[in-house]
């Protein structure tokens, strides 16, 4: 009982009040206020997503998903949040570097440290891979997974986003937030399955999206278990655990999930492989989706040319497998929140 | 709405009827019939477990949690079903060996396959962990992860426990599925978190214990996704990803469920690490359990000398702890299921 009335006080903070009782309790003129997808124009995508969800949800429907299976996976940055200029999680690896700075004078001569305490990007991309884990490793281990979580949510707390001047958690797409409520209110579970530390993403996603913790599928690196003093302790150590990208996602959603998902979102390459072991399974009605960033104006436009978030053979593959492609610029009334 | 709907169906099947609306329905002579966890007696451990779910779910107790944080790990082997006298995983894999041997010829004269086909316990266990290794790769990997999971289904259909001649999926303890289900309707999500490997454990969980696959955490080895001729498959690999037990199991707790539990069980020193993880954090309220294995009669008896499950350096911890030992024997009204 308890776990719908709160489910219900949840729809009913993000204003999305018709689902369940009140489609009944409604007055005939409040009934347009009742769509639960409203920040979505009425065009093919929104389409899509009522008639998957109604076909899989209608008992003697040949396409009907029994409730337990009804899976839905996200991918996170460029999907539900903005991922531009940088990486969100970058962006706090940088600024983690300059808090850190004063403890390591090194770093004042040392690459990628110095030119990531100076801004300078160029640098920092040309040191690759190698430069960039160093930089994740410095900033993501040798603390306690409990202090790990505090310097996020403190991190968070004050830090803005260089364009919009906001705190990077208001920039999740409104779209996708009411997306994810329907789906739930409809006997989906959601679940995120990002390239993004899952550690970065759990102390938030619950207040962003609705999706709990234990919903949150994502890289990691290792930790370690210690009694220390009576007290146990969960050690972040400087080596990789699992990368939850590209043909990693289907390996991360049978690791952790152990289900196939009905519906998979996503918007980048790192999201093909997720999309293909949703939707190629054979089986009858199946939803795959992608994010195209077409709306330079309220976001930022990019697709098969980007650091971050490149959509290139994803693109390709959507014309062929028949996913749905999401243009924001067209398909969605309202980007943020106000 | 739905969630509810099925929850309430299934505690009903189970028996539970006296939950939320019925208690306020039931006439005063069936409320003896209400007690949520018949099969246990009346001793300390029932009262523990009581007195515990009353103080976290009592709003203004000092010791409230709010429902999403009332995370429930049980282990598997020993704690939810029958270990001895082997695990059952093992018992799956010596008759796998047996069922795939035609094709190995050269298993008739190598170790440790001769053992395992001749059913030499001694040179088996003589073949060390390594030994053990070889067999559970050749009988667990090679195969995509859909194969291995029919495979799974069909063995637990026939095969047939050597004591209690009865299918496996019945040799589940009922006392504690009546808690798995008692713990869920106060808000509690529950989850395995097992030495088992998990895609042995996913495919019957949820019928046995009404828990998901999405909520069993447990041993693994490495899969590899590929598509092939246009359809996507993941692919078992022989090699070990993950040893959930002993220190793993508070990593595969904060890898995979990203919560602290308030509550573990476990029945062996593989679960030491679990129930300090759990306990140990200096919270109001937490509990810890283990299932002490004293009836001979109507199970085993065993616990600081046996292969399978040895329970030592826990139970000295308990006494240390305040952890509650489950005595079978004195504690169960009735072991299984009619």
């Amino acid at each position: 009982m308890l776990a719908t009335r709160r489910e219900f006080l949840k729809w009913t903070r993000q204003g999305i009040l018709a689902i369940g009782l009140f489609t009944l309790l409604a007055a005939p003129t409040t009934l347009a206020q009742s769509d639960p997808l409203p920040s979505w124009n009425d065009t093919a995508p929104k389409q899509a997503i009522v008639s998957f969800v109604e076909k899989v949800t209608r008992q003697g429907s040949p396409e009907f998903v029994a409730e337990p299976e009804r899976i839905a996976v996200f991918d996170n940055d460029g999907t539900l949040w903005v991922e531009h200029p940088m990486y969100t999680q970058l962006a706090f690896a940088l600024d983690r570097v300059k808090t850190l700075a004063p403890q390591h004078p090194e770093w004042q001569t040392v690459q990628p440290f110095k030119a990531a305490l100076d801004g300078d990007m160029k640098t920092l991309a040309a040191s690759g891979e190698k430069g960039l884990l160093e930089i994740i490793m410095v900033t993501h281990a040798g603390m306690t997974t409990d202090e790990f979580q505090k310097v996020v949510t403190d991190w968070l707390a004050t830090a803005r986003d260089p364009k919009f001047k906001r705190p990077y958690t208001e920039l999740v797409y409104q779209p996708m937030v009411e997306l994810l409520a329907y789906l739930r209110a409809n006997g989906f579970k959601t679940f995120i399955v990002s390239g993004g530390g899952v550690e970065f993403m759990r102390p938030w996603t619950e207040k962003a999206y609705g999706v709990p913790p234990e919903q949150v599928v994502g890289s990691s690196i290792k930790t370690e278990f210690k009694m220390q003093d009576d007290t146990p302790t969960l050690r972040r150590l400087p080596e990789v655990n699992f990368i939850d990208d590209k043909a990693g996602k289907p390996v991360g959603i049978n690791e952790e999930i152990g289900r196939r998902p009905i519906a998979a979102f996503g918007n980048s390459d790192g999201d093909l492989e997720m999309l293909q072991w949703t939707t190629m399974a054979g089986a009858p009605a199946r939803l795959g989706m992608l994010v195209h960033h077409t709306d330079a104006e309220r976001e930022y436009a990019y697709d098969r040319n980007t650091d971050f978030g490149r959509l290139d053979k994803a693109l390709d593959a959507a014309a062929i497998t028949g996913w749905t492609v999401i243009d924001m610029k067209a398909d969605w009334k309202q980007i943020f929140k106000d």
